[in-house]
């Protein structure tokens, strides 16, 4: 099904620390705040956050799999991490259409992730993607 | 030590189809593009390519751990994929402090990952990061 604009979409989902754990070890960001509660509790945070690479990588994954799925090519992703978030916690991303451009198969898409019991919003952006048989 | 005006830090890296896996595991992201080389092989790619949220993580790994380190608060990233990047490559992330506010303890980072043998560039942005001791 192709996209329209307009569109909206939203996913849940929510992270633990074995995951944080393992994007970790994946990815080589072993930055203590993620990983020792020790040394999050004598930060601003209080507690270990998240990496916001990996709420990020939700955008991707819902891009490429969802919404419009199947053959999206990431062009661009903006990101602006307004809050911290943290595991066993649900998060929402929407997604909606902004602008359209069939001719090229492209679309700009906002893509938010907020809390979901509070709605408060915690990363913004915008993404570029193309997608030849769903835009 | 404090990071300055045009500072420029340098990193190596490279991933295996296991840390594409991997990385799909836990980000739920398990496009084909990037896990099933029967389905690459009918797209304009050839072969599987990383997730580009993957080779963005190392940004977020090198100021979290190594440039300017230990305390590192990541506030904004911008990313343009300009080109695929493939498993068992040597890429070259280059990191240059565009702007720096002391009092903010602020920098605005321009990110760069290169092919490291034909200095192609891959994925551009621009960061915006806070460290409290190192800025």
């Amino acid at each position: 099904m192709k996209i329209k604009l307009n569109d909206t979409f939203k996913h849940e989902f929510s992270f633990t620390q074995e995951d944080i754990v393992k994007f970790a070890e994946v990815t080589g960001d072993n930055n203590p705040i993620h990983l020792d509660p020790k040394y999050a509790a004598e930060t601003m945070f209080k507690v270990p956050i998240m990496h916001g690479m990996l709420g990020a990588s939700l955008f991707s994954k819902v891009f490429g799999t969802l919404f419009p799925g199947k053959g999206t090519i990431y062009l661009k992703q903006s990101l602006s991490f307004l809050k911290p978030m943290y595991v066993n916690t649900s998060y929402e991303a929407v997604f909606t259409v902004k602008e359209l451009n069939e001719e090229k198969h492209r679309a700009v898409v906002e893509t938010v992730i907020m809390e979901k019991a509070s709605q408060a919003v915690c990363t913004t952006g915008e993404a570029t993607i193309m997608n030849t048989d769903r835009i």
